[in-house]
């Protein structure tokens, strides 16, 4: 029987310079810091095997609901994250923006990015690699519980 | 029976710094234009009633597909934005991101955004009043027809 | 005798995004405006010649002063932008952030920035063609009034 | 006699959307990292007795110097930081930002902020209270061995 498996969890630094006039972390910074997540991330995931990425990946498309207000705070924030859908040319990456601080579990932000894969060299997507599945199936998890997604 | 009307239209410039290391318009930044035009299009909607928004409008929601890649040049972008659901305290606004220039049909992006009305100096959602409603309804139009969102 | 030139103005628009937390445009935004006004500036000043840029051109200095808060606002601040030095390899940019409205003769900031001439290809510094100085002399002004510069 | 003080180092992390269309860290970001540099190394400076900054601080004036090139990597750079003249009213910060990785003395940029004390409430300069001049001596070094401002 499978135990549930731990989320990875991103520590992602905030900049003052993410908050807008209104005094929180603007709407589109979010999506910036689930970029760096991707870009921390990746390193770990796939840093032994960068093949499976430096060929390129694209964003498709973007999908995110803002739960709660974020204020700076030297501290990062922790970016949870996870596969949601692995097809045969890309995958859909979950996320969740919390705080991190011990005892505080205020989820920010939930979201969902679908990637392509992508052959830069010759302008055409590219099928999803056995090892690459693999590594991606180990790090998946449930869909994203979007509430305001229309119906 | 109604004439078809015209979609609102609001030229954003784009700037150099819009492009990342990959030589294209950010996935990310594409958001700030959509933020962009929400303000630049807001004054001209609501300009001559600016309490319907000073009162305070939070983006809930954003959800976005990228359909080609964009390079910077000095002309505008046009974005295309029209209201696709008006509910009670909030509503929907959607957008296309096309080329503007004669003759280039090119959408570079579809995009949702779900706006909640929002009394800053109580903290609570607040109701759309009629007046508000009445602009919003001359805006609307069809359903954003995304490909990606998952059925 | 020569008549005073007058200076080249380039209308830069802002974006609500460009202010902080503080409510007014950023101190490193404005740089960002700066980058603006370059890539709109130069693509009139050499764009029938665009060689004279495209081979590449390196920031290798900023100075800057701020002498007014700047708000956003939908009408673009005007940049005016003229060379104070010109040199074999290089050359200084001068820039004065006003305000563009009629009888608002507000100066929001002073800068100079050094630029110097790169060949990519080789990775070196590259000499000055005579035409790219004959268009900079054209272009040529007073130097900066910085207050603050240290002496 | 004194023994040469260690300078004050600031881990700034970067992020992969700082670099721009030529794959370089862009010129204005190193303005946002320094910004970085000084809200995270104030904090430790001035967290015990945030009263000196929290009536405000005002940025007068910037001075950067580029010297190479700096590619995105998920550790952070290196910022040195100390002051370099203590006014009445205000004072000026140099950086260095550096490497950080073991055996690479590799400077990036140099830069100077000149900073003002600055009462909000009324909208004037504030005069320096003691216990800051005293802990920016405690900071205090060299002038910035600038290379390119002009003589």
């Amino acid at each position: 029987m499978d135990e549930p498996r731990e989320r990875y969890r991103v520590n992602v630094p905030l900049r003052w310079s993410d908050m807008d006039a209104y005094g929180h972390v603007n709407n589109v910074q979010f999506l910036r810091l689930l970029e760096d997540a991707r870009v921390i991330g990746f390193e770990e995931w796939f840093g032994q095997d960068r093949s499976v990425l430096a060929e390129g990946i694209l964003v498709a498309r973007h999908e995110i609901e803002y739960l709660a207000p974020l204020l700076f705070r030297v501290p990062p924030i922790v970016v949870e994250m996870w596969a949601t859908k692995i097809g045969g040319a890309g995958f859909d990456l979950a996320y969740e923006v919390r705080d991190g601080h011990a005892g505080d579990d205020t989820v920010y932000a939930r979201a969902e990015t679908t990637l392509v894969l992508y052959d830069f060299a010759t302008s055409t997507p590219r099928r999803m690699a056995p090892d690459l599945r693999a590594m991606l199936e180990e790090r998946s998890g449930e869909p994203v519980p979007f509430r305001w997604r229309r119906r």
